[in-house]
């Protein structure tokens, strides 16, 4: 069991059976309101009929994370006598744990909350962090809030029903937090992960995956705990992610977040080369090693407009004026914040990215 | 100038000689957006006129003050530009603060934002306390933040441009302060206010409000600081509020928020008595005095459905099963909180209140 000290109350990280056993071991249950991701049904429709009576049940799409689709799922919870001494017990992957993280920070002006992450990306990186991100209109991501659950309980077991893109998705903030942790790290995953996709579950050893769940876990916590509000330190999380949500955005979501994630490393990598932070046999070891974990997807953003990817990047929220803020990397473990000239830099850097080196 | 401690950051309230003095005041004007209470131009337009570029004007009513309605101010803001640098600067009374707040507790997740105050009851009583609250569909006041704004800039000369009614619903909150504070400061209060509502600006002396406005948040203030989420000690300025915020509902805002409150702080006063706290005499006492500041509500509650105001307690955010959570007295600086039986005493008593208390 892990424990992260967070402002508001320091929430544990505890690890189930499967998915029925952390159903039983959520807290106050008498109180209790669930908020489901509707895909899980498919695989534990019998674990999760218990809970049904209280359960609002969700389609885990970009369209369903805004902040205008909320309205009725307040609604149904209040109209159901959610109460402030309740609980919502939130199941599913990352927009599951948006989606419920932002309705327990608003919602009686907070309300405890216990999350079951239900998929690789949502157990190994974001179920910690206690971020929440909102849509709006045309606006991605630019509503949000910081409110951890009381409890994270993990079911590694629930991976192995997992799609293999979701796993990938899941991999990519994986490998990310390994090349944040340094080389011994990365290279030890890279390792594991040998035989490349076609190793993911069913064949690829569960036991693979919680470990790396919880390896990833331990990367990820310092970072938070030292700066829980993302004003500093934290920001290196966001390794990749400038031009990761830019290419989920001008794609419509049509690449896994995670998946956007690998591409963006590339891109910021071959931004520090340009920017003389990187060696180019650095970015030339990573883009070889990370192609098989973006395939076909890269293919995806060669047919996207550049027009849109640098909209995209404009709109950030990170941004503060012409310059964007990027996290950018000389080698594993070594990421820095800088604000880089748009025209000047990433807008040449991100066009020779995804006009040539994604090229066959 | 008062600081006032708060866990997010410590905050000032300044007092500045008039609008044109708080507005030129601002930090950062270059990044700065306005949300602006439209009646204000009626007073100020020349003022306001040179922000008004960068001012989102809201009417302020309770239909304004919902989460759905909140969508395109969101949108206004963000197309505007509004970073997550900037500054958004909130004038008006508690509906602009309700909505400044939470949109400021949830936009990039936590925009800095200042304050200016425009009513006797936003000055007196609510700039400080940093809680927002919004309503949702048929829900009043069961979504809200905790998001102090970095600095309060008061103006009491705006208090002398405001309509009689406004001036006594803030009074409502004034008086509640100073019952909560003790006999001796409620005492002063009603010397001042000898000459009854007749007395009220442009015929009330300016700085008599201005000095109960600054003796209302020292008496606020260390509730607020020393409980700011509102989890102990500092229900007890929900004296009132509990009937207040039901009466206010079932009439459908037809009474001023802080008059609702002069008769939900008589409400509990007679509930004391039903329940042995307080003696018939303060009650008795209490009634007389108050009945000028709240005349001719108490008209208007006697012709609201008791069912529609037993509704809106039942739905109060605070109850927590079938007992309802109350502030109850037993004299002047003497309140404390007690779940109450909703058949055997709160629905009696609320009845005979409400059917015999305030006729004639």
């Amino acid at each position: 069991m892990l424990t992260i000290k967070s402002r508001d109350r320091n929430y544990t990280v505890e690890t189930c059976a499967d998915l029925p056993a952390a159903l039983s071991s959520v807290s106050r249950p008498a109180r209790a309101h669930y908020l489901v991701d509707q895909a899980l049904f498919q695989h534990y429709g019998p674990a999760l009929a218990d809970v049904a009576g209280q359960a609002v049940t969700l389609v885990a799409t970009e369209e369903q994370k805004t902040y205008e689709q909320l309205t009725p799922i307040f609604l149904e919870l209040l109209r159901r006598g959610l109460k402030r001494d309740g609980v919502l017990v939130v199941i599913g992957g990352g927009v599951l744990q948006d989606i419920g993280c932002f309705i327990a920070s608003v919602l009686f002006r907070g309300l405890y909350w216990e999350l079951i992450p239900t998929t690789l990306l949502a157990q190994a990186d974001s179920c910690i962090g206690s971020k929440s991100s909102l849509n709006i209109g045309p606006y991605k991501n630019q509503l949000g809030t910081f409110c951890p659950p009381g409890r994270v309980l993990l079911t590694p077991a629930v991976l192995g029903t997992l799609p293999p893109d979701e796993i990938r998705s899941g991999l990519g903030e994986v490998i990310k937090l390994q090349l944040l942790n340094g080389a011994a790290g990365f290279e030890e995953l890279m390792a594991d992960l040998a035989g490349g996709p076609a190793s993911l579950p069913p064949s690829l050893p569960s036991d693979l995956l919680a470990k790396w769940t919880m390896r990833s876990l331990a990367v990820k916590q310092p970072y938070i705990e030292a700066d829980e509000f993302d004003r500093g330190i934290r920001n290196r999380l966001n390794y990749g992610h400038t031009f990761g949500h830019a290419y989920e955005s001008a794609t419509h979501f049509a690449i896994p977040h995670g998946i956007a994630v690998l591409l963006g490393i590339l891109t910021a990598t071959h931004l520090s080369v340009r920017l003389g932070l990187a060696t180019p046999a650095h970015y030339v070891d990573l883009k070889h090693r990370l192609a098989p974990w973006h395939q076909p997807y890269g293919a995806t953003l060669r047919q996207v407009e550049l027009a849109a990817v640098f909209q995209a990047i404009k709109h950030d929220k990170k941004n503060t004026g012409d310059a964007v803020n990027c996290i950018l990397t000389a080698g594993p473990g070594r990421m820095e914040k800088r604000a880089v000239d748009f025209q000047r830099d990433l807008a040449p850097s991100v066009t020779e990215f995804i006009q040539h080196e994604l090229a066959g």
